[in-house]
């Protein structure tokens, strides 16, 4: 007689089991064999295994930089990604487009209570994956589970450790009137795709969260020999945020050219769809480079070098004057002033 | 004319800017805004200060100590502390237990839209005034803000990087029977405060957190020449906790001896009321420590010569038998295993 496929064929398991209860935080046994069997089975690497309060590490032989991130994105999944990807790559990437190689990483993770362990081990598969792939271990970590209600299934923070580059020389004070600004790729795709997973939009199947690790792209950029003077990945606020950052810092003024802008046409149909600029909206593997005038060239080069940056462009140009402002030429050659959006937010994209 | 005391003499604030909106997070204006006005007018330091996406810092000079923490507390606000005191002090802590001097903090917050902007001044000032005291910079950090009811209030995660102390050889592996169990002070004030906080109980005025930077205790301890093997802070789980996480890694046993382990008479009287074992309550300003035998009066003067260990005892002895066990002797002689508590959570105590 063939097994009634209705019923289970086996004890069901009980439910508490395949969940985040409240004891998984409290400390004691459950608080460790969750660490063991889900984390440390994970992550395992000799500065993880001791399950010390802290990681003891090796001696940096360089400057030291640090950065810190929470990944509080909604829905955990999405087209190109998940929480876990986003929380490694964000640190990866703060790290790099501050001119260091990452190398050690920390991840807390808030759990609400009743969370599937099932999602809990997609996400670290992810993040494991992730990790792996961009060379760093994830060196120490903590676990904290609140009562159902008190938080939205899984928020991670990760902070990131490395060693600065010695050819990394980056900061607002480097950037010139007559600098070049470039961009690794086209815009917008992550903030859309994150739309369209929330709301259920059907903003066509190519649109993808564009979440990746920029550190590569950034050690071919430096070594180039390009004359980099100021990096950062245009994540929430998008270009247009990053680019404001920076005249407000510098009292300096930029002119981008729109019709340099790289933009699927995937994401260009969104944006003309919901009304949205495609410089708004955040992006999770994209580079902004503000180089020297005569570094340009190269510095191009040594992005489209690599598949992450084979789209890359040349967007505009750093001025002196109107200060603080953001200008956009159109095709016409008509310039506007590109101001930021508020009001409006996406909220929990990254 | 005197003016109406029942109306406002002057416009009354729209309400929108006494509290975190959902802009205060997507990475524009407000975002910007908040960092500069809260948050780097509070904390500022040369690492912080560029407002770079990490923060670089000086080549440290010696093995990199990493560890992180997230801090969930509820209330925020309690008896002897609030969230940004913890949220210092449980990385410092960590670092601390680690033999490691604590030299940097990242602060990533999780806001809820709706957090009334006072009330994340004045934990903003609370986690100052801690770094201030313990001598550490905060030199990178991260805001995120999510919907009403995806949180609840604020989360914070610190993470802190600190330099290995040359004194320091600490370890699982280097606890042997025979060595000598101390604590720096009494035991279970933190979870008994959250406990009277949260739920109204009248426990005696005096009972308040014992939330404390453990370092320069450390340092003292470690300075006195004292074999130390092994120290922990003693936070959820409570110090059966830590002692049942030794005894598991290292495969010996522990015996405590009950008159032995200091409770201050107010706590006390609360856990005999409640029916809860102090033994199994949160602190977050103790000490565990595990010496050799022969330096136990040294290690215990070190521990009493400051203000935060003077009331030091030492409380029991690793044996070798019956493995993975933690003992507890009652004043009588009597010995009954200790296990852990599990099921009966106090949940967001830190």
């Amino acid at each position: 007689m063939k097994p009634n496929t209705f019923l289970p064929s086996c004890p069901m398991p009980h439910a508490d089991t395949e969940r985040i209860q409240l004891a998984h935080g409290e400390g004691a046994r459950l608080t460790r064999r969750l660490i063991r069997e889900e984390l440390l089975a994970a992550f395992a690497n000799p500065f993880l295994n001791p399950l010390a309060d802290a990681a003891t590490l090796p001696e940096l032989g360089g400057r030291l930089v640090m950065t810190t991130d929470s990944s509080v994105v909604s829905p955990l999944f999405f087209p190109g990604g998940d929480i876990g990807l986003l929380a490694v790559h964000g640190a990866i990437n703060d790290l790099a487009v501050s001119g260091a190689d990452p190398m050690y990483l920390s991840i807390a993770m808030i759990l609400e209570e009743g969370l599937p362990i099932e999602t809990l081990r997609r996400i670290i598969r992810s993040v494991k994956n992730a990790a792996d792939a961009c060379g760093v271990s994830i060196v120490t970590g903590d676990t904290k589970v609140v009562p159902r209600g008190a938080a939205d299934q899984i928020f991670i923070c990760t902070t990131g450790i490395g060693r600065l580059r010695p050819d990394a020389d980056l900061g607002v004070q480097r950037v010139r009137p007559g600098d070049k600004i470039l961009i690794s790729g086209t815009i917008g795709d992550h903030g859309l795709a994150i739309l369209s997973a929330r709301e259920g939009l059907d903003l066509g199947n190519q649109l993808g969260s564009d979440t990746a690790p920029l550190h590569h792209l950034v050690a071919n950029l430096l070594e180039s020999g390009a004359d980099v003077h100021f990096l950062r990945d245009p994540t929430r606020g998008g270009v247009a945020g990053v680019l404001h950052e920076l005249v407000e810092q510098s009292a300096l003024a930029i002119r981008i050219e729109e019709a340099a802008l790289p933009v699927s046409p995937c994401a260009r149909g969104a944006c003309e769809l919901l009304g949205l600029d495609p410089l708004h909206i955040a992006n999770e593997g994209k580079l902004v480079a503000v180089v020297g005038a005569e570094s340009a060239g190269a510095a191009l080069n040594a992005l489209r070098y690599q598949l992450l940056g084979n789209q890359a462009a040349i967007i505009g140009d750093v001025i002196a004057s109107p200060s603080a402002e953001v200008l956009l030429a159109n095709r016409f050659g008509q310039v506007r002033i590109i101001d930021e959006p508020s009001g409006a937010p996406l909220p929990r994209i990254c």
